[in-house]
């Protein structure tokens, strides 16, 4: 089974604090998330800094695009990002536009989407999706479970790419032994480590010896 | 029956546009939008100089925000932005948490959202909604029609503050009359014309002729 792929967010608030994050790690992970509250803050020169940074990453801008794909898609492309975001409840109209402009779509699962709705995403073209625990659902007490990796586990089996993210940390990428899970995604579990370098070293590691034993 | 607001979204893909479309209309409509391409163009550098230019003017940060709900909404509350909106497919924990660092709430309908999800909106204390009428869904041929007109007026009757969106112009506004609609929504109908300010006016003459008589 191919290894899943370690991606870091950065969920940071201002460009220098992220630009600093991704210094120490950027060359240890496999893919590049500009996460969206950066975004948000720092517009398109988020996506170009990381970008001249690193010109042979894979870098992701976490829009969580709505509507108006076409134009968001095509102003991150335009910036240097290869793949982008939509919302789960944006129409197919919206995703199919996004992803005529860039390289990929992933589609991030939040709240009360269907297999159905999925199953509409794949026949537009759209292979990946990012199975998400809510950072506030995590803080309102919810985690990881059964009911999670049963999804998961669905989706990839519908043939998606499936991306997981929420709340991991190395101890719990076990849970996911014996799964084709495409990438897993951490933003806090490396950036705000006291040893970023040493995190997302741990991450990999971690990865290599369930995936690749 | 109080008139409906007026605002205009601002959806330019660069602050330097945005900020010449403002300056012709910013004094007449009643709210500025800062338009979720713009916001992740330019950053919270755009809510800041919008804010700068019309102190007094209520403002929304287009943020369509999906996690992370508190810091999203306190970053663009900081920038300036009175209020903020989030995806229906966000969860309650991100809705209320956006909730507790801004003005007001308003929460974007795309896609399968229910009337039942609806309900826990108004239970968590987010009395605005926004109805849109997908961009890209219009491109695909999609109109206003009854259906559109029968589910604002469900969610005028629910206690919500209802803003309409999506492909208006001044001789769509007839279509909801008798109608407590809280605000229409217009961005290219006014920014894209030949003459924005003339275009604002007329949209709001004909509010003012249909609400007011």
């Amino acid at each position: 089974m191919t290894r899943p792929n370690l991606q870091v967010a950065l969920d940071h608030s201002d460009l220098p604090s992220a630009i600093k994050a991704i210094k120490t790690v950027g060359d240890i992970v496999d893919i590049i998330e500009v996460g969206t509250i950066l975004i948000l803050q720092a517009g398109d020169q988020a996506v170009r800094c990381i970008r001249a940074m690193y010109p042979d990453k894979t870098i992701v801008a976490d829009t969580k695009c709505a509507d108006a794909g076409g134009t968001v898609a095509e102003n991150v492309q335009k910036a240097g990002a290869d793949w982008t975001t939509v919302i789960c409840c944006a129409t197919i109209p919206t995703m199919k536009a996004a992803a005529e402009r860039i390289e990929a779509v992933q589609v991030e699962l939040y709240g009360d989407w269907t297999y159905a709705q999925a199953q509409l995403w794949l026949a537009a073209g759209i292979k990946q999706v990012i199975y998400h625990q809510s950072r506030d659902a995590l803080l309102a007490g919810e985690t990881w479970g059964e009911k999670d990796l049963a999804k998961i586990q669905k989706l990839i089996d519908m043939g998606f790419q499936v991306s997981v993210t929420g709340g991991l940390d190395v101890d719990t990428l076990k849970l996911f032994k014996g799964m084709a899970v495409y990438t897993f995604i951490t933003g806090r579990g490396i950036t705000a480590a006291q040893d970023p370098a040493q995190a997302a070293t741990a991450f990999l590691d971690e990865i290599k010896a369930i995936w690749e034993a």
